[in-house]
């Protein structure tokens, strides 16, 4: 604030949930780095191990970046919209790449072992979820972040991308757990019913799973702690309701 | 209503929705029992059969009647709440005891057959899904069907039983798709990768729960679509604010 008034505060409680969230969102990677280095050989690119490469990605793309990318509007709740909104297709973007990177791993992993794509629930589920996650980062970017699309346009498009960016972070998290489960009936079909540590440790990452996912979408869903309009974008939006006769995308 | 005026209309495509979800609900069922039918025998208690009974109690209860529960304040969102209210208890209740059949099913049929239980993640998912919504059906009837609950406990209670119902719903479906994803791989692990019939019945149906669970979780989040307080109710909520200086809970 550049009028000399104190830095804005934070809703009592957001930042014990940020802190929480963050640490939960590490030790996801953590988990899965131990699953895959202690038990399964460790991560490599042109090499037998190549699979481990797509628990890894997907587990920091799909779940951890895009986590975060959902936060950034409680997080940054005092900054410019622009920088929010940059970031947040930033960290998507960034998502979608990692994710990318691993949805390959598994197609090249499986051709060089002879092993067919497509055929499992957990592949069903998660290419799914992958297709609708990109084709909803370009929908975004066309409708908040190039200029272009009509204010009563993005008012329109704003609780459906709301929704249906809650539903893939769901999806995603899904999607991991019967990837979790197809691995460990995959890897360790004998042991894993005499509750062998790699069992645990692996049933363990799925309920940090579920536990990230509880955490993040408990903040995103809290009315109280849903971004404010900064008083400018206030004053913006009743200039441009007196031009336009429209509603501005900032109200 | 009882003083002439024309009955209140549903908001445009709620209607639509609802057939949608029911229609869907019911393809749930016929899927399942076609699954367990056609590829595995069908079901049958004192048999080796018992097990089977597992996944259709799961599916009956914990999907489709669960699901069913959290949509009477939309479909009857004209009715008086307090008869509203003890649907939405009663089917959760009526869930709640068939998930109990099919857990039985499922630890009889491991006895029998000298499975261990609950090593996997989707017995881990499953059960704390299942405990929580027990509890949750408890909370929910001490804070608002039985008298004493104070009106602004209520009020602070409502939010959180609104976000824990609906992550209880996503869980559910969760643990269906692990449970889906685990027989197979018990059951077919040699054909599942050759697209098998069987493979791709259960996969539809994994695609089927999750549908369910999007059109359903899109009414519930809709805000137009949220129950309307009926004017005697309103009328109710500002006497009871004048007398007390508390706000009610029918707000």
């Amino acid at each position: 604030a550049m009028d000399g008034a104190p830095p804005p505060s934070s809703p009592a409680g957001l930042s014990a949930y940020v802190a929480v969230s963050q640490l939960l969102g590490l030790t996801l990677l953590a988990t899965t780095g131990a699953w895959l280095g202690r038990y399964r050989g460790g991560v490599a690119w042109h090499s037998p191990l190549q699979f481990n490469a797509h628990p890894l990605c997907m587990v920091l793309g799909m779940v951890f970046l895009q986590g975060d990318a959902l936060l950034v509007y409680r997080v940054f709740r005092h900054e410019a919209k622009r920088s929010t909104k940059a970031l947040h297709a930033l960290l998507h973007g960034l998502a979608l790449v990692i994710a990318l990177v691993g949805i390959i791993a598994v197609f090249e992993s499986h051709r060089a072992k002879g092993i067919p794509d497509m055929y499992s629930l957990h592949s069903w589920c998660g290419m799914a979820t992958f297709v609708l996650y990109l084709l909803q980062w370009f929908l975004g970017c066309g409708f908040f972040l190039f200029p272009g699309a009509s204010f009563s346009l993005r008012e329109w498009y704003k609780p459906q991308h709301i929704f249906f960016g809650i539903v893939l972070f769901i999806l995603s998290i899904t999607s991991c757990l019967l990837g979790i489960t197809e691995m460990l009936l995959f890897k360790i079909s004998d042991s894993y019913s005499h509750f062998v540590p790699e069992g645990i440790l692996a049933n363990t990452l799925g309920v940090l799973l579920v536990a990230f996912g509880l955490v993040v979408g408990y903040m995103l869903t809290r009315e109280e702690w849903k971004r404010p309009p900064l008083s400018e974008e206030l004053a913006l939006s009743m200039d441009f309701k007196t031009l336009t006769g429209e509603e501005s995308p900032g109200g």
